[in-house]
């Protein structure tokens, strides 16, 4: 069951630039470790904007929330999901 | 090189329904048409909602526009269009 | 799983006034069915609006698009989803 | 009466952590003391963010803003209600 | 208790002038009613605008629902309410 | 003359909690001397927001301005002003 | 004392174009009489856009009303009066 | 000197295909007369869109508003100007 | 020729009084010697609001950003210019 | 493929003005060099804001987001990029 997610970053710029790093490969290896899964299937950097939009293919909204929530740049991201369904024209689905 | 395209269709409802009919299965054909092309890659209903989420992968910006113009539903339609990039995490890009 | 749904009415005033009545009737039928079947557990007015706020309770999100798509009073709607997962306070889900 | 609320929740980041954690138990307290009495009746997280959508059952706009305004949280929330009426489809209301 | 609203009229310019003049009429007749019954305590136009921002002293929010519902200009009217508390400041309330 | 006015405060977090209080205080004397003089015969609290629907009665827009400037929690809000003029279906003013 | 006024047009395409010519006719004239009595001491075109920006100097927001609701366009215009004081700073005031 | 002006133009369904066609072609020479006398340096498609964003260079706004309203297309468009300085970092301008 | 512009003034907080003081005289000072050199014919206050509407005169576009952009308060404010041209019914202009 | 980008500047008010400096004299270099290499043919100061609409010429969306977001001043901006076709009356593209 799919799900659009667009997600702003917002990193505090007093945070130190050290810690940001960290924070930015964790976040980049918690991404790798749900797309291997099968979990976050699609990401794209939406061009000129610290921002993406990414689509999630999980079992239930609790799940995509708990996915979502963990992300080590949650408490410094925008993130706005949108419910998907299959399309009627969709040639993959069909 | 990918965009993401937003649509939303709105056919006025007084078109005749042989004729909204007809239009809603040329759109079909087309939208499969450059599926098979390759030239569509993804496309989702927004749950709810007559709209959807697209991606294209094209050549050029014209190439773009000249394909979302072509569509048969496309004077009956409100477009939103976002360049994408690749995205650093991306593991499909790497 | 939940789903939070906003739908704002707008039948257009020309509509002939029978077929409005039996229109308004068919959705009061269809929805009472979806309440009865569980599928569609709350539902509220928007004071002073042709307007609801319901709750759906579906396996899917193509479910979910079926139900919603299947209004007799989809085609005068403007319809907005929401996902809602299991809040962490919620005495009913622990 | 009802009335549908949403709840959207910015801790600042530079509270201090036993501050917050001390905070957010508090307000879990408080939340599910209200939904024991049959005042707060639903809450659900929005999926992806750091909100609910609620609605409580009160006897007056003061008894609700009284509530609301006693939230441990309320100093780092943005609030907004919405009066909520009996809807003519409801099965469980008639 | 209080309810604030806000209504803005457009009545369709293709309405019979006739037709118009009895509906506004009827609404003027409509809305003295409640006024003089103590529910409609406070209206005032918008300058500018065909619009007024009212006070509604109501018993539950059904009661509000029923009155806004039944204004002749309903159908026409694009309504907006907010639910009103005692303000601590207020010396006619303390 | 009437006017419609919309206050939002949003005092700093970081105000110290004697000089907050202080503050508010003195507000609240303001206002209630206003409402005294027959300046601000209206003042509701918007349920689950620190803002409020107000309506001043003044002989000028400057005399409005001098008031509403002159607020100690003036440099803390958010202030919007509606011009409000007699609405010909209002009892009171007839 | 002084209000600013934003008037936006659209007058219906389908409205017949002598009509049209004699409204826009009255206009004009209604606009210069309120120039000439010094109500309406400015008004400037929005360029590229069917509207304006205007200042009137009135007794009372009663009066702003009548003169606006006046207006033979008044029926296809939307309009937003916003209340002016005098600047601190203004030498012509001072 | 510069302008930028973004148009959306939206030609009612309903027009005759010939008068619109009639219309377009209108539009288009009026478009290149303007470039041609350099008065209209650029103008791109928004891609998806039935809208482009220009550039003007002329002399005054009275002169921008002549050019802008005398469109073909103007009673079918919404116009957007925003007026356009020197930017320090122009090598062009410097 | 003439630009209407709209300033909202926030001068952050934890400047230093004294600072404040200075910054607001030099922009009075400033705003003066404009409005007496003809560049700066009228400024508002915007009632409630630390605010104002300005009308500029300048020979361009460059000469009004350079005004603009040397207000001392610059920093510490949000503008939006509006172009003006002649209105075809003001009599001040005919 | 021409692409069309909004920036607004927002450089933190507490940055070292050095530092400051320092970063502008580097954002103005780097734009330059981009200009002079045919990848940013045109950049417009919005007037009165500390924003640009800027034109770049670039092969594909991902060279884009590698020159925006190597701008010095990119962390303190926000960005809008609409992708631009060529306009079928532009005649320097026929």
């Amino acid at each position: 069951m799919y799900f659009h997610v667009r997600m702003d970053v917002a990193i505090p710029p007093e945070l130190d630039p050290r810690q940001r790093d960290e924070l930015v490969a964790r976040e980049k290896k918690y991404s790798q470790e749900l797309q291997r899964a099968g979990k976050w299937p699609h990401i794209w950097r939406i061009v000129g904007e610290y921002a993406n939009f990414s689509v999630f293919d999980v079992e239930s909204t609790d799940e995509l929330h708990t996915l979502l929530s963990g992300l080590p740049l949650f408490p410094h991201m925008k993130i706005h999901v949108t419910p998907l369904a299959t399309h009627p024209s969709d040639i993959a689905a069909h």
